[in-house]
């Protein structure tokens, strides 16, 4: 019996994990006008098992977001303790976002919503923005101390900030929205909002 | 009489233009999910009187996609006959290009929604399409003259490219969804994703 239990605990998981994985596609292409309907077509499941799983579609939405809170590692803040410049700090920090948007692309699609939209219920858009606010107060941080080491651009920190994270917006836009030809642009190119350029320093 | 026509004239052209204005805000925030009612509510005019001016929301929006277009100026391709040198002219359509974003958001978002809403009209999306073409190749020109020169950074345009209008694109999500207390960068910024960094070069 605990065989057999284990077994559906596992088939469960399974099913569970087939029906997000679809939910994530639908919902970062349609945002909150995906129905459960189209949730059950990608997955390829009836609606009345979807239902067995979510009660509804905002039970999804929850659910995906807090999987897309656990994609977009918090550990990021780990940096600020790593050897190295300040500058090379915050170059280790860009890549990281840019490796987290090229790989989950639907993941931040999807914050995005949450943080736009607002028609999500205020929790949950709390729970993004203080994600986000963390993230952006690591790398102010970062470009503080480097503006003082003398490796980062002497603008504004915010609007150097404001300027890469639309940069991570519009192309996780492209890479959601097509067209299919689409490639990630190297990190160095996004990592120059950041740095001093060749005429100014 | 012919007094008498030409004030009522203006007067629907006064009407016309209170309705655009108020559709363009409606479209830009809820895209295509806006409906006449909306436009009506935000132009504080009752929607009979706005079907007498467009016969559906898809004319009101045509109408709205032929302002954005010529709000965005084609005229930037006379860039390339101006003085100076590669990197100068391709620093000045960069400020030209944030300058429009900047005083047009709305303009701008429509014109994005155009291009990833395949529900859209196909002709009309081939007009955005073609003038957005225009632009990127005209960057690209200006690109590969200034890597010639020395002026701009080595790595592939199109990539630069991407990510550049990525970066617009983002800001004016921003500029439209808030939060309220959102500047533009400066262009000095923006314009750092194309030129060498102090340490590469």
């Amino acid at each position: 019996m605990q065989h057999i239990d284990a077994t559906n605990q596992h088939q469960r998981e399974i099913q569970r994990a087939k029906i997000l994985d679809a939910a994530r596609k639908v919902f970062a292409h349609k945002g909150k006008a995906a129905t459960m309907a189209d949730v059950a077509a990608e997955a390829a499941v009836s609606q009345g098992l979807a239902y067995r799983y979510f009660a509804n579609k905002e039970a999804i939405f929850r659910a995906l977001i807090e999987q897309a809170l656990q994609a977009n590692p918090a550990t990021l803040s780990d940096i600020q303790e790593m050897p190295g410049t300040p500058g090379e700090r915050l170059a280790l920090l860009v890549s990281k976002l840019v490796e987290n948007r090229r790989e989950h692309p639907e993941f931040h699609q999807l914050l995005s919503q949450v943080l736009s939209d607002k028609a999500t219920s205020g929790e949950l858009r709390e729970l993004v923005r203080e994600r986000m606010q963390l993230l952006q107060d690591l790398m102010r941080h970062l470009i503080i101390e480097g503006q003082a080491s003398g490796e980062v651009a002497t603008d504004d920190p915010d609007q150097m900030i404001t300027a890469f994270f639309a940069c991570l917006v519009g192309l996780t836009r492209r890479a959601i929205y097509g067209p299919e030809q689409f490639h990630f642009p190297e990190t160095a190119i996004l990592l120059r909002i950041l740095m001093p350029s060749a005429h100014q320093s």
